[in-house]
């Protein structure tokens, strides 16, 4: 029996936004909420108290990258994920498909399964809907997904149909196998369609009528514009069942979680706050900054006023920018665990904002505020990384 | 007034060992110490409250590197690198004279002090003997070294002479400088030499019997075998005075810890510890082990049995090898931490060993222990290396 839970708290009548509480065998999870992403069994360069410090409730594992090294056997014969990377609090793993659509021509579909070629080593591996149960089950995390099919973007409305019906079918498959595998684990559904507003609302209802405690949307945030993204989610979310949590996959920044959580999304993931923290983005109510700038250099205060996270409650600003500019390790860590504190500060807001009745004021002042001046920096960053890419071909 | 003292606690009849304590403004270091290196006002990877916590006494920072980035007199305006950086306990700089000369063709050198081009964008500097105290005191360090030019390994006798009475005259100009500057700050002296023992042992005199708090043994550990760095100490050593601190500058690997004691060193510092680490080359009694090596893959144990570091008081061998092999962040973090507390627990051992009238004995059964384990490992770990250079090249 799982001991997976899932109660709403709070509802907005004005939006879909809603707040709730989920059981999971590793502890409670308050929506909405951002999930740190440990891909390698370790998010890059934070430790797993510092994640506990920053208010992780929950991180997200890649079963590709940990079926690939060091082994989901191995990992099983050592208590699973949470003792081997001595996380205690709950993990969710993703089901490895969106990194193998990611390989292109280094993978090989059939109705069975996908054959694909290991980006480490290039040896030769396969995943079926059933192996994927397998592998997560030996991962041991809380909540589990199947394999999916994301289509490309863009793609036609035939290609997408396609891929959509592959994915329910592999989907069914992988609820029979979860069956005979780990009862603990929580197994959520994952809704395709592409671009095409019929086949995202036919997919939440057959996904959502089939019996998954959760459900993921998938194959968004693939390269689309953003209000693309959120126009596919209007057509999803009235067609799921209201009672079990919605996980926005591979989603987002600050903006798409106050965005996000107003269309009815209670999970996020995405790797982007601690990847542009990498490259010296860091959030703050008035937008994303760049550390490495001059205005940092004499800075003596904290990056944000106010900001409960370790790196501003032990440093200047200034010794950030000294550390990001000295390409020092010990920056990477500060900045990632800054973003993260802000991304799970801004999940607790927005929840607080969903009890007291105030989300759409709350969403509507923090985007006012945040996205202006993001875009001049995203601006500048862009126009850098292209220049690096330029330099690099 | 300097509120430096050192004290000798007890002294080995059979060799030069000796356990100290040294009082600074920012607390008390007991000797034999290992000092972690902070070239850039960071122990790679490593925040200040691990360094407390692998029991680290006091640590080294680059005054060459600081004083290109971020810039001494910004260091300065935040109340110095204690501040600064958030070590409140003792630090040592260097004079950047080492980095310098290092820099081959990009300085000139001549009597009034050398000039250099920057390695980050090729501005140009001058340090002369009077400007390094004067960047030191802006970086307010506990303990200060003055410039010094350090001969190439090999060099011909008249080079070496030529080198020491240089940097003789430097030091006395430093002394001088100092006196005008800030009073809390302990100047070292610096005894040159290169590989010929008349010359060391003048060197000894001469700076042993200028007013320096403490001496600091520099030009070793350039290239030159094991057994010659050794062997200038012998003439080293006898000729220093007994009541000030002695420093190997630069050295060491825990083997040299453990002969640099007996020889007469108090203090020592040294990249190398946190630099094998980020290689996978991790201490044990039993010697250095390369953490990426199959035999870990599955340990379920520490990285050591009985080790009392971060790692491995949390963290499987296995685990510490899967993020090794995934050139994951954290294990920077893991390995530099586990090398950092071997090097500080064996100068505690050593000292122990000093004060109980054993540590001839601990000497002999550690090397007996570690050197030949080592060995095996530096080989295959050469090899590498080598091989990564001729791809590169």
């Amino acid at each position: 029996m799982s001991s997976f839970n899932f109660t709403i708290d709070a509802e907005c009548p004005e939006t879909w936004a809603r707040a709730g509480t989920i059981q999971t065998p590793h502890g409670t999870i308050q929506t909405p909420i951002f999930m740190p992403v440990g891909t390698q069994a370790t998010v890059k360069s934070v430790a797993p108290e510092e994640l506990h410090a920053a208010g992780a409730q929950i991180i997200l594992a890649n079963t590709y990258h940990l079926m690939l090294r060091p082994g989901s056997a191995l990992i099983d014969s050592f208590g699973g994920l949470h003792s081997f990377m001595q996380w205690h609090g709950p993990i969710l793993t993703d089901s490895g498909g969106f990194q193998v659509w990611s390989l292109g021509h280094l993978r090989k579909l059939n109705e069975d399964g996908v054959v694909f070629k290991s980006h480490i080593d290039g040896s030769l591996h396969t995943l079926t809907p059933e192996r994927v149960m397998q592998i997560e089950a030996e991962l041991g995390s809380d909540i589990i997904l199947p394999l999916d099919i994301c289509a490309p973007y863009p793609c036609s409305p035939k290609e997408a149909k396609k891929a959509m019906e592959w994915t329910h079918r592999w989907e069914e498959r992988a609820l029979v196998e979860k069956e005979k595998l780990r009862p603990e684990q929580t197994l959520f559904g994952i809704v395709q369609g592409a671009f095409e507003p019929e086949l995202r609302a036919q997919s939440a209802q057959v996904i959502g009528n089939m019996p998954f405690q959760g459900l993921s949307i998938g194959g968004l945030s693939v390269g689309e514009p953003k209000e693309e993204m959120w126009g596919m989610l209007k057509h999803v979310t009235p067609n799921l069942p209201r009672d079990k949590p919605r996980h926005l996959l591979g989603v987002g920044s600050p903006e798409d979680l106050v965005i996000g959580v107003g269309l009815g999304m209670d999970m996020f993931d995405c790797v982007l706050p601690t990847r542009v923290a990498r490259h010296g983005g860091l959030f703050t109510r008035d937008g994303r900054v760049s550390i490495k700038g001059a205005r940092f250099r004499t800075a003596r205060g904290p990056i944000e006023e106010g900001c409960d996270c370790y790196t501003c409650q032990h440093y200047s600003a200034a010794y950030v920018n000294h550390l990001a500019r000295a390409e020092e390790q010990l920056y990477f860590r500060l900045g990632s665990i800054h973003n993260i504190r802000f991304m799970l500060r801004l999940a607790g807001q927005l929840r607080d904002s969903i009890i007291n009745g105030t989300y759409p004021a709350f969403r509507d002042e923090f985007l006012a505020r945040y996205i202006p001046a993001s875009e001049k920096v995203r601006e500048a960053q862009r126009e850098k990384w292209k220049e690096a890419r330029d330099k690099r071909a």
